[in-house]
């Protein structure tokens, strides 16, 4: 099915084989996906099929994490017996088989098999995209904050090419990215930036009988002073015992009274700097702590969506923009600052010891 | 209905009127209620009455919470129109709605109206209980972090009196405690301790079909040095600005390579080190900060929990334990320390100067 059917068919609420449950019914969903699409090139596919499906997999997801008390005790005795589940694998298992859904979505790799291969469509043939994506994912993000059930997510990038996420651009070629967030609720951040748009970065809340926008526009302020209060989330904190400058960062926002918010999940700590619309994320790589983001399934996705949202992402090392640098493996591993794009420039400063020049 | 008949009936899966739906029925945890019974004065109301409708309360209000995408609106301008809910309501009166089923519990009060009021029993009068109880709760605690969809909690207390919750002895008649966690799933960390016993703190994982125990002997490590990993949790760390000893602890932490752990949520954060084993939470008074946690709500059900587990809890403007005061009116603050007994004196020691001799 073209995707211009896909459209017309998840628009009008037709049947459709390949069309998530709820989701495509959504009329504010679909309204605001239908406002984004491209003036320059069809990205139906894209907005009809691939992001209903991605936010089906988180929906999925949640409900196999709502059911699985025995994830806390993964690695330890299990007093269920022999069904221990690993909810990454779950998770894994439920977001492929949405991308199996996606005719566009040609090539697929994710952190738990780093490994890009083409993507076995179960819709026929008849089905086949003009459009052309490769989706690079991080089915379940935060396991050390499983166990204490605190909110973990799903990082996912998609890329505008059918072939490789690697080598592309990244700042332009990494055209959407998805965070799903497992909670109390079930939401998910998307940032669509089609080439030569600014972009755009919104909130959906995932319900039992289907999904609605939230946030239909995400913000950082651009400025910290227009902000009641100002957030600060450092991880590796153990760093600072042996780096300076961290240390001083960190004293920097004790000292200006920033509030503390650090779960140590990526998704929840990013996705509180976007809802309360301030915040600086710090993941520095220093001489102790050695840069352990993954770029293709942690760092270029949430680059994207902070830059949507009118943010900054910048690697610690050298202070370039994240989506700068090509992706060349499937494994490269990076530092992270981003948030407020006021604040990434002063850490930055701080930390590349700028400041000082 | 006598509390010995219910406890024969919730056994034997008889039908009752005032029975938790799908929690009277699970094996597992009437099993674990039964091994807690008191062998010198009968338990069996808040065992098997009290304690069952306490879990069902809090798997009502976490299905409450995911249906309720636009409490992270609350207080902004609303996608969804006039029906926008107030989420801490809708938890005061699931929990109000279970206590009501329960013929034991006489007297009630919450954070969210913090006046002792008799509870109407909607069980018939024959079902009156020889035992007594007052019970103080808050029904959703961590509005801060509701928004960006980070686990937050419900807590509450059990008092051995039917008149009231004030005056009483904390540590020898407030006798039970359940934290309601709302998460990716929802989990509940129980805590029962009769007078002249050391008391058990377990946790139980709420599922849609029923409930079983996932952890039922939770005890924090009696020293750091066993522990691989050790955590901290510094809630207002805007303190440490003007006060140099919580800055001294703060970097004691930092230097000795601890993890950060910090939601900013009481109940996240203290079932974080339950679960992990090792943790210490600051919740400082300063000059500049004043006490701001609920003695009655807050306070007191926690430490029940956090001595139950192994570890200490205690006031840090005096060092004293949190459960040696008398609550003498609903609205009483302080502030707390508390986890692993270790890290507790060592924090003591730092915040009260005992360190300096």
């Amino acid at each position: 099915m073209a995707a211009d059917a896909v459209e017309t068919a998840l628009c009008s609420g037709k049947s459709l084989t390949n069309r998530p449950k709820n989701f495509a019914r959504s009329p504010s969903l679909h309204a605001h996906l239908k406002s984004l699409n491209s003036t320059d090139s069809n990205r139906s596919a894209l907005l009809f099929s691939v992001i209903p499906h991605l936010l089906n997999a988180v929906s999925e997801v949640s409900k196999a994490l709502r059911n699985s008390q025995e994830v806390s005790l993964a690695g330890t005795a299990n007093s269920f017996g022999d069904d221990q589940l690993n909810v990454d694998v779950v998770a894994e298992d439920l977001i492929r088989a949405s991308l199996a859904q996606c005719p566009a979505v040609r090539m697929a790799s994710s952190e738990e098999d780093p490994v890009e291969r083409p993507v076995s469509s179960v819709v026929s043939a008849t089905s086949m995209s003009e459009e052309q994506y490769t989706v690079a994912f991080d089915p379940l993000d935060g396991s050390s904050i499983i166990a204490p059930n605190w909110t973990v997510g799903t990082i996912v990038g998609i890329w505008d090419d059918g072939g490789s996420a690697l080598g592309l651009s990244p700042a332009k070629q990494q055209i959407a990215a998805v965070l799903g967030v497992y909670g109390p609720r079930t939401t998910a951040i998307v940032a669509v930036r089609f080439p030569g748009t600014e972009g755009s970065c919104f909130e959906v809340g995932l319900t039992e009988t289907g999904c609605e926008i939230v946030r239909p526009d995400i913000k950082l302020s651009s400025s910290s002073s227009q902000v009641k209060t100002k957030y600060f989330a450092p991880a590796n904190l153990r760093a600072a015992a042996e780096d300076e400058r961290y240390m001083r960062l960190v004293s920097h926002y004790i000292a200006n009274k920033y509030t503390l918010r650090y779960s140590g999940g990526l998704v929840p700590d990013v996705v509180h700097a976007l809802v309360k619309g301030h915040g600086i994320y710090l993941s520095p790589v220093t001489g102790a702590s050695k840069a352990k983001l993954r770029r293709l399934y942690e760092l270029c996705p949430l680059a994207l969506i902070v830059e949507c949202a009118g943010g900054k992402a910048i690697d610690p090392m050298d202070g370039t923009d994240i989506l700068d640098k090509e992706v060349a493996n499937c494994d490269e591993r990076g530092g992270l600052i981003c948030g407020t794009a006021e604040e990434v420039d002063f850490a930055r400063g701080v930390l590349l010891g700028e400041d000082q020049g």
